[in-house]
């Protein structure tokens, strides 16, 4: 199984706290050593770092925990490859651009024969069913609007997309337009707020506690969304299977 | 006006040292102070590194000079903005994907009224001028072909926009579909091909001597395709103004 993380905030925010723990789990104290990467959106662009090494020994990943770089939406991906080998293309998040603005898709879960899904407008570079299954649903929203639709259109099609792909297996996503970002649950996915008053929290994975009261003004919203809670002592929802939520400037709409 | 570097080669090659002068030009030697931006492929895959801060000050530069990444297919810019404010979103090489392979794309120039240009398939995200041009390229493209045409077809299409393009200004271009590296001289480009007999080079923009006979076996072969000259003891090739030329396995066709 990979993992997934995603931040959303109303204020450009270091992601760094939470993408240690995650990291850790690349090949250390997870089995998941096929390579990683994480999109950070600054404004309407994005930065990316993919590294089909094992995030634990990956000289990229240690340079990403040192650097803070802040931003209003993340998207983290640790593989554990079942379909498509282990290559840079095949490494998520992938990247798309759809109405002017740059799409990022994290998956993970299989799905039961999706490359036979018919692809117009984007087509995969790689060989995974993820990547297919990302260009599919950018066909659909494509085919269906011209331009952005009112939101909670949008939201409501990437629902109906995400189950129809769930239909076929296990589908735990997370999809961002830069704005807001989506989140699937297949069968494992969890989130919380961090908003004021700011306490602390310490990593599962590692010996490692910050107290947010340092770190944040009393405005700031962050949620967090992780394929399993990543701090002890902090309330995170476990989401139901076949739910599915959106969070936009740092709060679950 | 901003610098281009490029990388074509027959085996996967260090372009660090190259980088290394070009990157000095980023807000030190030279006046391109607007950032900056990379992309390495890897396969089909590809990794880019973008920061609208000077390249001369860029930690993500530094790290990326420090840390050998080896490439058949490289381009890099360095910004000098005209049109478009300096953010991430309108730092090069711009990244689409067409016919299942990611396109980058790297100018330098002004082009009256491009924006007049209608787009259908692609759409920028940022706001240059450049990104527009991009994205019309590719429309193009794809508008003739549903699949990647035979290459001496391709050659000369591409060469055939990039004229329309330059008919509009200033229009030096670096585009790579991972394989080849199409280059279109408007105003300033210069190439060379290092292959056995391998010697020594000196940068202009840095003290800095590399001995390719230790770093190279007798088979490699490389091109390199600058805005300017970046050795002092190489033998450069200064390109006609209004020239095309294609970069394969290393050679020029």
């Amino acid at each position: 199984m990979c993992e997934l993380l995603g931040m959303n905030a109303n204020v450009p925010t270091d992601i760094c706290f939470s993408f240690a723990g995650l990291m850790r789990r690349g090949g250390q104290t997870g089995p998941h050593s096929d390579g990683w990467g994480i999109t950070f959106y600054d404004g309407k662009g994005c930065r990316s770092f993919h590294d089909p090494r094992p995030s634990a020994e990956s000289e990229i990943a240690r340079f990403v925990r040192g650097y803070s770089i802040k931003s209003t939406n993340v998207i983290c991906h640790i593989r554990r490859a079942n379909r498509g080998r282990v290559a840079l293309e095949n490494t998520h998040p992938f990247i798309r651009e759809l109405w002017g603005r740059y799409w990022t898709f994290a998956h993970n879960g299989q799905l039961k024969g999706v490359k036979n899904l018919t692809l117009s407008a984007y087509l995969p570079v790689g060989t995974t069913d993820s990547e297919h299954a990302f260009c599919w649903m950018l066909d659909r929203l494509r085919e269906r609007w011209d331009r952005p639709p009112a939101h909670k259109s949008l939201c409501r099609e990437i629902r109906r997309l995400a189950e129809e792909l769930n239909g076929r297996g296990v589908f735990n996503l997370l999809l961002c337009d830069g704005q807001s970002l989506f989140c699937f649950c297949s069968t494992n996915l969890a989130w919380l707020t961090r908003r004021y008053p700011f306490g602390n929290a310490t990593l599962l994975d590692e010996d490692l506690t910050v107290d947010f009261a340092q770190e944040t003004t009393a405005r700031d919203v962050v949620s967090m969304v992780a394929t399993r809670p990543l701090t002890r002592d902090e309330d995170w929802t476990i989401m139901d299977k076949g739910s599915f939520v959106v969070f936009r400037d740092g709060s679950c709409l």
